[in-house]
């Protein structure tokens, strides 16, 4: 340990980059690489009025707390409507979705320290 | 992976529990060893008016993120004031405290699945 690695920033001064692969959908890394994070990664996603992202899996799992907003979460099989206070974990290769009911959509996710890799499952939903 | 191992759940759903080092202030664990979660568990904490925790370490790093109310949180020598939208990470042996400006404080704090051990470094901060 080292207490001068510590962090203290403000959500908002972060950089946003664009999710290519969503729509309307844009996302910060909080905390993750450039802060040296030993086990895993803090993103904050935004999603706008219209957005979200196709069935997609991921190779590495979320957990995520719903920040504000509304939206249509789809895991496998199951549709779950999300909003403040909703928790998820979506599992390793699980097929997912996003879309937006009430904008901005935000939510934190919380993922490992391991590469990921994205595919898009249906690009229809 | 699983699908089936999906969680979707309400965070004022999940059980409260009183943090005995604190003054205060209580803990949910909304993903954790329950739910089988493969790297890293994320907790919430509030903390009502006159709480908080006195300078304490773990043997785990926190990642946090403050949902609501303000206060003043020492890490090391440095004393931040956070509110909505604060971002921390407290490395693992750091020491750090809580104080409560703007009840009630409410923040995530994510550690990994390693045995944490808390050691009180001073009761009276």
């Amino acid at each position: 340990m080292s207490t001068n690695d510590a962090r203290v920033k403000r959500a908002e001064q972060v950089t946003w980059n664009e999710v290519k692969a969503g729509t309307a959908t844009r996302t910060q890394v909080l905390l993750g690489p450039d802060d040296h994070m030993p086990n895993f990664a803090m993103r904050r996603f935004r999603m706008e009025a219209g957005g979200g992202m196709p069935l997609h899996t991921n190779a590495v799992e979320h957990e995520q707390y719903v920040l504000s907003g509304r939206a249509k979460v789809r895991i496998g099989g199951d549709v779950h409507e999300v909003h403040e206070g909703s928790v998820l974990y979506i599992p390793a290769g699980a097929p997912h979705s996003y879309e937006v009911i009430e904008a901005p959509f935000e939510f934190l996710c919380m993922v490992p320290n391991r590469e990921d890799r994205i595919e898009i499952v249906d690009p229809s939903c």
